[in-house]
């Protein structure tokens, strides 16, 4: 398969793009680095992306920032980071790449454990996160020629552990080696519209 | 209790602002029409209506739309139109908000059956949906002074029928009336961070 892997230079797409190019053909995106890059929150920047690599069987995105902080402090404009970043970014490359996939290829986004776990800051990571998996549930059973959509959710990983530990308390880190395995199901499985969990 | 129903005026806001208006002293809000008037997409109107109201001992907000068509033709633009209003619209109500409630008041919230149960062309609501229950759940434990946060969902209710029902093949429409009660439990009730589904 062509899979494309946009945040592979980052902490999760690095494993999960080490995963996949075992078995595929696979082409590495970043913002600043990578055999290709893009903006996903610049519409122009998704659809030059897909003109460049031509169509995939594959797409898979780890990427998306988020707003952390406490809620009492929390403004519109702060929510507004992870709507415009991780949410819309991730919806938006899901609706131009439907296009460009061959017939059976599939889509996996990247949520994330607060979703359905609270933490303290978290407020707009949980919503994007539900957000995404809503989406995924919503989006699947209106795909057509095959098309696949799932989404990870991992959670914190070891990885990232000495960076985000402290907001994690009695949270059980894994490796991203673990998490990129459930990239793999979800490429290489029959499932669509499924939350894989990685916790 | 002092509270604000923000889409008084609307199908469910009616029948929520009749239901606690038996008991409790209601400020009706909408966008056109009300006691108060309000644009929950920008931020200096949102400020003002609490200038003008005061304090409250509940927020109620039974508003927001939705962008729906099928998922092949959607773009981001179109993705965006429940973001900015229905999601961000009522979270930026909630963030403004908490400031303005007395000690151990609430925010209720309102979502729909689409984020669980998927419908044709309904991707945007499934999505915005989903955010707004993952809002709720991550807001309640970081809230102070007692405050709580709940949200509603309600599947399509008897009076918008005739309108939506094309929509929600073998779906059961509730009475307006019946969705209001679900309000009064989250308003009155103890609980926070809970979606109170009414299907
Ligand atoms: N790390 C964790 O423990 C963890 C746990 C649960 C969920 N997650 C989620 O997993 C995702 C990735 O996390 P991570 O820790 O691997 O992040 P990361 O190390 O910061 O990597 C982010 C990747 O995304 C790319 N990127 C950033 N902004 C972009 C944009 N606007 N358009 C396209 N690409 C962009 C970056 O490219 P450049 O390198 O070129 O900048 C990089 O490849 C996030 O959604 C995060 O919330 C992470
Ligand atoms: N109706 C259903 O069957 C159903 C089922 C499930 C979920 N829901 C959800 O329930 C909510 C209300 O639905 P509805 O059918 O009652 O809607 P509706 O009849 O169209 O009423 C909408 C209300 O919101 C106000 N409003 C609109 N835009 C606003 C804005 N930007 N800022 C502040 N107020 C605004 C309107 O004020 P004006 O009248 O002044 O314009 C009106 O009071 C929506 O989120 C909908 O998705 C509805």
């Amino acid at each position: 398969m062509k899979i494309i892997v946009i945040g592979a230079s980052g902490t999760l797409g690095q494993a999960v793009a080490e995963n996949l190019s075992a078995r595929h053909d696979v082409v590495r995106v970043g913002k600043s680095r990578g055999d290709h890059r893009v903006d996903l929150t610049r519409p122009e920047s998704v659809q030059a992306l897909f003109d460049a690599t031509g169509r995939v069987d594959a797409i898979v995105a780890t990427t998306g920032s988020l707003f952390f902080g406490p809620l009492a402090q929390m403004r519109a404009e702060d929510f507004e980071i992870g709507l415009q970043d991780k949410l819309l970014g991730q919806v938006r490359l899901a609706l131009v790449g439907q296009h460009f996939l061959n017939d059976g290829g599939s889509i996996t986004l990247t949520s994330g454990i607060v979703g359905s776990e609270p933490i303290r800051m978290g407020a707009n990571a949980g919503s994007v996160n539900a957000a995404l998996e809503g989406f995924v549930r919503s989006a699947a059973p209106e795909l057509e020629r095959g098309l696949r959509i799932n989404v990870v959710s991992p959670t914190v990983v070891q990885e990232s552990w000495p960076a985000y530990g402290d907001f994690f308390p009695g949270f059980e880190p894994v490796p991203a080696a673990r998490v990129a395995l459930a990239f793999q199901r979800s490429v290489e499985g029959p499932r669509s519209g499924h939350v894989y969990r990685v916790w």
